[in-house]
């Protein structure tokens, strides 16, 4: 088979893990059904990954959907939304989302462990030690320990971050030093294992670059035309740098509380460990 | 009070009513009482907009979420989730959100009507009587009519297009026709008081967009750099101009299935009226 008839074949089996039971499930070709598309691919392009994202009350859920949206297109992976509970979560834009699995349904060995972020949720989720419980322990055998925006304060406060370069939303990275961490540049770090990504936007970036690392880069490509991302901010003002100085400090002044306790959760979780 | 001083007080008050009760909420000036805050915004920064965002079985999550983060940073905006039931709803990628509104429950007179995209479960929502019923009555009287993605057949579905440019998702954009609208060029494209957005991830475009409209560009950029929205996409395939021919042509054929069944519905649903 030619290899761009095998590409099309791929990506209609992709669809259809997507949409399944879809009409979109139907325009494999004709007598080619679904197992016999499964099993053409390559082991590369179809994997069993076990992918759990945390959800907990107060989260960003942006943090969260960018990535899950990214996540669900990977054939064969199964992804669970996490919560301590099973009862619906409460995100800080006023969304409740249903958990998929609890802590104790969540598969024990993790391809990707995922944690977002948030404010004060956040700071909670940290003083949680159910939580930093379950993180750590899954974070210790996960193929991938990941996080978008504050997510890597939790993933610093399970013990996860100490040795390692990491980011984080800009408000919070002079933080990841409490945990052992190195604050480094760009929208989505990667040292060894760990990978976490800046403010809540670059779950998408980060998203992305996943798919690309647990497929291929043309995978990655596809589902970036599948969600159309060709990005176009209406204003420069996405990061500390280019935000004008107006906009940058009042942001800032707005987040001192916040980061203030960031700081003293830190070292008060350290001065524990 | 000097300007810049009133604009933190304005967004210390914007982060209050976004985190309430939060350690964030404290951050005003000593002695600042809420209702002092509040009081003291010019009318152009705090208004009652009542803002309902569609919810539907299989609609795409990220497509609510992204414009939903920005919705909720408007100070004095209520945001309404709206499905047909109080149900959870079940999107495409597996997650289930719960509506914080029935139809019957949402108000009359709407400052936003918002409308999400998706595949199968949009072809439904278009061809639900109930879901057009209750789209043209409050789109008749929204001070905006807007959508991302494929929301926009569903606001063409619904009688909302006719004489209007518009946009969608690309895959859908020539089916715009069927409705009476002309596809238009643009991320985010507004023709009086229609607005719509490209495919999924525009609607962080588009929720921006909205908030310098419904405020200001000061407003829209202090979330802007809340949200850290400086993106960086690993890749440039994004729209089909930009993707590779083989990208573009193999997610082009994967719905190839979905756009036929969107023009043939499109033309029975014209044909009723």
């Amino acid at each position: 088979m030619p290899a761009a008839d095998r590409r099309r074949l791929l990506l209609l089996g992709l669809l259809a893990t997507l949409y399944p039971g879809s009409a979109l499930a139907q325009q494999r070709p004709n007598g080619t059904p679904a197992d016999h598309d499964m099993s053409a691919l390559p082991d590369s392009w179809t994997r069993p990954d076990q992918i759990a994202m945390l959800a907990y009350p107060g989260m960003t859920l942006l943090d969260l959907v960018g990535p899950q949206y990214m996540f669900a297109a990977l054939m064969g992976a199964t992804v669970h939304v996490v919560g301590r509970t099973a009862e619906p979560v409460l995100t800080d834009t006023g969304v409740a989302v249903l958990p998929t699995a609890t802590f104790d349904q969540c598969p024990a060995d993790l391809t990707v462990l995922f944690v977002p972020g948030g404010t004060t949720g956040t700071l909670e989720a940290m003083a949680d030690p159910a939580t930093r419980r379950f993180v750590a322990d899954r974070g210790a055998r996960a193929t991938y320990v990941t996080s978008v925006c504050t997510g890597s304060m939790i993933l610093g406060a399970a013990g996860l971050l100490g040795g390692y370069r990491a980011t984080s939303h800009w408000i919070a990275k002079p933080h990841l030093a409490a945990f052992g961490a190195t604050a480094a540049e760009g929208r989505v770090v990667r040292d060894r294992n760990r990978i976490t990504g800046a403010g809540v936007s670059a779950g998408l970036d980060f998203g992305l670059e996943l798919i690309a690392l647990l497929r291929d880069s043309t995978y990655a490509q596809a589902v970036q035309l599948m969600c159309e991302y060709d990005p176009v901010p209406p204003f420069h003002s996405g990061s500390p740098q280019t935000a004008t100085a107006e906009v940058a400090g009042i942001v800032s002044a707005m987040f001192e509380g916040f980061s203030t306790q960031l700081g003293e959760l830190g070292r008060s979780l350290s001065a524990q460990t």
